[in-house]
């Protein structure tokens, strides 16, 4: 595999050699900011064969680098083995930023302006720029001193990569005011009256999340994000869809099915490739409104061609806040959602404990397939939310543990199993983790999983003032680790969205300090764990809706209600560190989960799950 | 009173209508943002009679308002009354602030630049420019358009105060390194480490503590703090500190003690009034590092004369967090002050039970009376270190409650009663809240002073990583409230002095994102309190100091000490309301209270403690 990467990058210096670049960075990101890009721009994996969720590459004539974060380090350096790409830390004490080490290393930049946002180019501008005020800095090649320059190349690797994919184009689909309790229409009205308040004639949006919320529309253009890729321009007037990526022959046709309905709300259904057109008419009408957060660069520039300086609104897009505040349609749907996935895990486990126990040879990835087969039997079913984390012993210390397809481990009946996974539905979107015992666990898995039960627990059972932000919580599910000095890296709970991405903000509950208000109709993760290398690894995950809870003479109240269906493994429970309200707590979530499901499951893991939700 | 603040306000009045301007702000803070002032500053008091902490005027020909928080809302409707002042809520929805209501009702402004920040003074002069575009401005009176302008009036309210006090100038005393743990030295030494890393030439500090720390000096300038009003000016060779108030006249000396003991280490005294002629001298040395936080306008101005733009470096003052991270000596030093100071507390407790028992009538202040005299008695006392709160009933219902000398309320055998109040020792700084029954208390009572011993107990428990910040733990002291609906609309926790101000940064403990870590030997206050208008009050203060508690797999980690020693009333905790762990921490903290005070105790008071804190 190395020899492959080690190939690409050296056609990569060619190409610079020949325009004269002294360093390429390539983004891990697409022209979304999407989480998760679609093949297309997988060009830090094409480039490097690292796959790593999250990290970007840089390569000058005598370097190659991969700039990633503490959870991919051990994979970072098993996947670049032998590629001659070296691993940079990032979020390290003295880690050194990329804009940082392209200012002592290269004078001319080239990337691909669409991949990267305005903020990030102007950063690698700016260090650039600072350095070269150093007198010693050094020369070009051809002993001329070069101005510092970042090129923007639109898909600056086809040149090199012959069977680079399409950019993806699934058929696309509608959903109706029944499924999302707010018509396309309702929504783009309220959109309007946004930029009426801020004096705006047009707003645009590129987060594909944010586009499909407002327009009620999916598509599957990236795989566990039922996303479309494309952008959509909303002025006072009219709404342009920039979607299209076919040519215009018959034969080559664009699927966005009702297309008629989509029109009759008054929306344009335009070419993907031809938003520099519409930005340029929008641009006599007057003020655009952009979220920074998302814009690439490229588009920025764009914007920037069209619109006086004056005229472009920066700002936080405000459809993120709206579509994380379920309305009571949504919130059903989540529901039946988490309703419908409790019966796929608990026949899930079912299956996993009986065929253990009959002896069976089962593998993580066994395991995995058998899991996804059960929510595919669920009608509604679209995908999964992610990519299934099936985890055994020591590989669930890794929390972003990937499963592999060939010699993946088997499930030993001892210590145990943790499984972190979810569904895409037509009416919600899931996320679950369970650890599970599998056969005898060592009194350090006792007290890690009896712990990290308490800190999940102590989060869903807050209470909590209007105005409270998830960091202001989120010692909550950490103290009980922190009493016996354990902890975990990552943070306690993400949002989630509708029958959308699996990771949403703008809330979360971590020690960032994000101060974006809990409100009620939000959905957020609760899932705190403990990790210990190659010993186990250990996570508890309900998913949390915001809920009201009343007004006192201090004011407005809220607290959580646990949207998760499915019993908790009381065995490895210390009941010694629980206090009497956990006990209470865990006693009556397992039996409100047994007598909700039980009539929904067969027969036989209905009885075996009354066994395992009996009290303690 | 109110006649004479109209007066007051009225003779301002002339003189604005004499030099043209149309209003006139007064701050409520002093040169060196002290939070309480000496007399000299009290100006807010002395124009409007409102006695509030916290306040500015605002005068103009027609108007005069008071801007405080809400703290002070009662408080400043009953002062104001009759005076004409207006109130202005600050910290409110859709409150105005002083700045954007001076920019639509006046275009020039007087102050006092000693008394604001060069930030505030910014705010001003921004928003009367901004407002210079609004077509529809007012004229002034002679119906000339005047442009906008801020005027700096030292000691602006000179010609109408005729007996306004002096600058004070006590005797200064010096500390030794026995009882600071570092010497005057040793801290400049640090000091200039600072600046060269800093790549700077001197550093100007106007913040009273910081100068009394890095000197070791401490006075009686202002009430309850001990310190020297002065300026330091510390460059690479030299110290210059401008403090000498008096005339240069034999019969009128400055009496700073042991003048020649800190002239020895390299400090050269300057007068007070000097300040200018020094930043002149200095500017020619090159870089000076100052905090905006603290710097006034008008120094702020004699900075910018004296230096480049550019060689003026804003920061934060590196004092602050050294000073309030405390060294093994001062530590000592605060365990020593809160041991003489809880016997105090004892014998105070003892002689309310006991009098109370013996049907003495006491009103608060009688009480506030008492307790001063027993800290008085304590060698190295050398006052309060704020005004004691005593405060019986519904007046405890006011988290700043100010126990009037005449008609305070008499303690009747029912209920609850509050004191909160602290001394300034030799060797430490002290302050503690203790709320106690004088007789049958009501179930609410109860309740309320269960779950806010929960809350002071959960924080005071806390085990936390490096790096964790006051906001991020605040949740724990008020988890306990939140669950029944009840909180408390002030900070969790502030910093203590070592024999300096009570309150003292850069950490907390509140809802504020400060991003402050804690760390070991810093000594902060866990107080939770519930207020309940017309009802009663109810606080617990103990005091923490941050300590290591070693390392594990997961990293470094700290936790709390208790520094107070005083019992806490078992007799209103609702058992039921509390967990084995709680009741646990509550019965052995009454045993160490006693175990560790009761040699020291009066026989009788021994006794009475040894059953106030038996184990429940």
């Amino acid at each position: 595999m190395s020899e492959i990467h080690h190939q690409r990058v050296e056609a990569l210096r060619a190409v610079m050699a020949g325009r004269g670049w002294d360093a390429v960075v390539i983004s891990g990101s697409d022209p979304h900011s999407s989480e998760y890009p679609a093949p297309r721009w997988k060009q830090v994996e094409w480039l490097s064969g690292f796959t790593g969720e999250a990290g970007d590459l840089v390569v000058t004539r005598d370097h190659a680098g991969l700039w990633t974060d503490s959870r991919y380090f051990i994979q970072a350096v098993s996947e670049l083995e032998g590629s001659g790409i070296v691993l940079h830390k990032t979020r390290v004490p003295d880690a050194v930023g990329i804009p940082q080490w392209l200012a002592s290393n290269a004078r001319t930049v080239a990337l691909d302006g669409t991949c990267f946002t305005a903020d990030a180019v102007r950063e690698i501008e700016e260090a650039l720029f600072s350095a070269e005020d150093d007198p010693e800095e050094e020369l070009s090649v051809s002993g001329i001193r070069k101005r510092p320059e970042v090129v923007d190349v639109p898909d600056l690797l086809d040149v090199i990569w012959n069977e680079r994919p399409d950019i993806p184009r699934t058929p696309v689909t509608t959903l109706d005011e029944d499924t999302t309790g707010e018509s396309r229409l309702q929504k783009i009205v309220w959109l309007r009256k946004f930029l009426m308040k801020e004096n705006c004639d047009c707003i645009l949006l590129t987060a594909l999340d944010e586009i499909a919320w407002l327009l009620n529309v999916r598509g599957q253009d990236i795989e566990y994000n039922p996303l479309v890729i494309s952008y959509l321009l909303v002025t006072l007037d009219d709404v342009f869809w920039y979607v299209k990526k076919g040519s215009d022959l018959p034969e080559d046709p664009d699927t966005v099915d009702s297309e008629t309905e989509i029109r009759a709300d008054g929306v344009t259904i335009c070419r993907y490739d031809a938003l520099a057109d519409g930005l340029l008419q929008a641009g006599g009408a007057g003020r655009i409104y952009v979220d920074p957060a998302t814009l690439n660069h490229s588009v920025y520039s764009l914007v920037s061609d069209s619109f006086d300086e004056k005229d472009i609104i920066s700002g936080p897009s405000p459809v993120i806040l709206r579509k994380a505040v379920k309305n009571a349609v949504e919130i059903a749907g989540m529901k039946e959602a988490f309703h419908v996935d409790g019966i796929a895990m608990e026949r899930f486990l079912f299956w996993l404990d009986t065929a253990l126990a009959s002896g069976q040879k089962i593998t993580e990835w066994d395991a995995s397939l058998k899991l996804t087969s059960l929510r595919a039997e669920i009608p509604g079913y679209r995908g999964n939310s992610f990519c299934n984390i099936s985890a055994y012993g020591h590989n669930a210390a890794l929390p972003h543990y990937s499963t592999p397809e060939h010699g993946s481990s088997v499930i030993e009946p001892q210590g145990l199993y943790l499984t972190d996974s979810g569904g895409q539905y037509l009416f919600g979107t899931t996320d679950i983790t369970r650890t599970v015992p599998v056969g005898e666990c060592s009194l350090l898995e006792k007290e890690d999983y009896t712990i990290v039960l308490k800190g999940m627990i102590a989060l869903s059972r807050a209470v909590f003032p209007k105005g409270t932000a998830g960091c202001q919580l989120d010692v909550l599910a950490r103290e009980p680790l922190w009493k016996l000095r354990r902890n975990f890296g990552h943070g306690t709970g993400h949002g989630l969205g509708f029958y959308l991405c699996v990771h949403e903000g703008p809330q979360d509950i971590r020690q960032n300090f994000n101060r974006q208000p809990l409100l009620p109709g939000m959905v957020t993760s609760d899932e705190p764990g403990i990790y210990r290398e190659g010993q186990h690894g250990i996570r508890h995950e309900n998913i949390l809706l915001c809920m009201e809870a009343g007004r006192s003479g201090f004011g407005e109240w809220f607290r959580f209600e646990t949207l998760t269906l499915c019993h908790i493994d009381t065995a490895p429970v210390l009941k010694d560190l629980m206090t009497a309200d956990e006990i209470e707590w865990l006693n009556s979530y397992n039996r409100h989960v047994y007598e909700t499901l039980s009539p929904d499951l067969p027969q036989e893991v209905s009885e075996w799950l009354r066994g395992k939700s009996m009290p303690i």
